[in-house]
């Protein structure tokens, strides 16, 4: 029974459409509901909700915040899933690399280009494949998406095409 | 055989999420993929895509270029519904109310508040319903919605539930 | 607002598949589960569960059944709908009409040629359409499927295209 | 680019519902279908329906018609998933393990408990895993399903909690 952790941060893989403003916004969070799509019987998943921000707008503060969380998280689970705005998520990934130079298990960064609930969203997809991520991939840190593992020191992303791509 | 017409014109049933922008958009005409959805064995079906706008964008030109297919539409098809964004649905209704006093079929306007491909949407039952509606309904014009048909110089819009109600 | 009641007795569309025997079955009811979908703003709308059979198996004695709960539920409620197996639908519909000669409310029969959480199914269209037609119908008995409105004494299956046609 | 091809063989992951008998049924590949809803940017996906069957039905000339089709494709792609009914989706691929002792290449079963466009599958979840999988497993034969890489030689399938096990 692997002991899994998924922070959430927001994001659009968050995002839902409020019928008040008329625009996506980052209410609250969606990851759980989810998860309870998925067939996860060896997994003992933990959802702990971070805060709802777009990520263009996550600061310093709340790297920081988001660090101390994965500490204490780490100290008793064996695996971790953070989700997380596409915009910053590989410099909240190198954030946490330089700040945990002796990590014993992976971390997985994953989001989604489409926000969940949408027709066409590979929010799922990407969730999917991150739980599975950790069961496979050893300590460290990546970015998972669109069938794709990176470390996260090898990717970035390119907004013209909506994916991430290896960097040299 | 009910020779049928669907003009759609946009608003929030047909917007989409734009992963360049990252928002809401009227980018082209849904209508057509969602009524490949419901079965209408008895039913000829034409969409006919007229415009792609925010109803709150619509000027009298085009509420004018909506009565002039109308009138096309109505030479040869018994029943009509037009898909409308909402702010201005009850607006292009009454317009057509007094430019169309001889109708002797029913027009049902219809949209939604939540995008179609949206969790949560109330497109598709709104669309149902609507096709439905011109089956059963006399000639006048209507509007259809979460399970009420109102003639359209008896609702209003009220923003605050998201939902049309009755005038007195 | 009005109060309407739905009385689910089972066939295809409440049919789920049962991973124990590869197959679909009537396991219990699911139409509560797919209201929660619709919008229904206006309607105080309580579902009552009556039994979970393919309509192929129904008997007489479930047919006394169903018109004792039908009799009981109009002593309060303006309007009905009763989800229903398509093979003998139409022969518990003749029997209602023959039972209730003074009926004062609108009594729609509908139900689903795929069950109602399979892709491709009909059966969240008709709920939807029979919702709507117990408002815009006089009294009366109907059978309400694929955009179609038949009073019960004018209709019947035509197996081979899975729908419901018109007999002289 | 990752020359991948998916080879697909029937099994209750493709089943779909028929109208015409009332019982679900392997009639043609749906695995195609459901590839077009997941993002595979770097990867060049090649789908090969082989046969229709309920793997209770599968035949030793079945597994040997797979045998061959494996390493035919293999020449010249550098990946494998194959989808099988769950019943004898070990054997099948025992069978191609004790044949193929030289694998280079990762070749992953997959299936599902419930079909894959019915409400609460596991198919798209399990699919998702395996093309996922083969990215980042090294060259061998597992199953994937739910969450989990199994060696080939270590899982059976628990029928009482429609799940696979390890196996000491």
């Amino acid at each position: 029974m692997l002991k899994l952790s998924v922070i959430t941060t927001g994001g659009t893989i968050e995002k839902v459409y409020s019928e008040q403003t008329s625009s996506v916004e980052n209410l609250d969070n969606q990851i759980h509901r989810y998860l309870g799509r998925l067939r996860l019987p060896d997994c003992d998943v933990q959802v702990v909700p971070l805060m709802n921000k777009d990520s263009l707008e996550m600061t310093d503060a709340d790297r920081s915040k988001i660090l101390e969380l994965v500490k204490q998280v780490l100290s008793d689970r064996e695996a971790l899933v953070i989700t997380h705005g596409t915009d910053t998520m590989v410099q909240t990934g190198l954030y946490l690399k330089q700040a945990l130079p002796q990590l014993k298990v992976p971390i997985v960064l994953t989001g989604a280009m489409t926000p969940i609930g949408f027709e066409g969203s590979d929010g799922l997809q990407n969730l999917t494949e991150s739980l599975f991520a950790v069961r496979v991939l050893g300590p460290g840190i990546y970015l998972v998406m669109h069938n794709q593992a990176f470390p996260i020191d090898r990717v970035r992303k390119d907004r013209e095409t909506s994916r991430f791509v290896w960097i040299a």
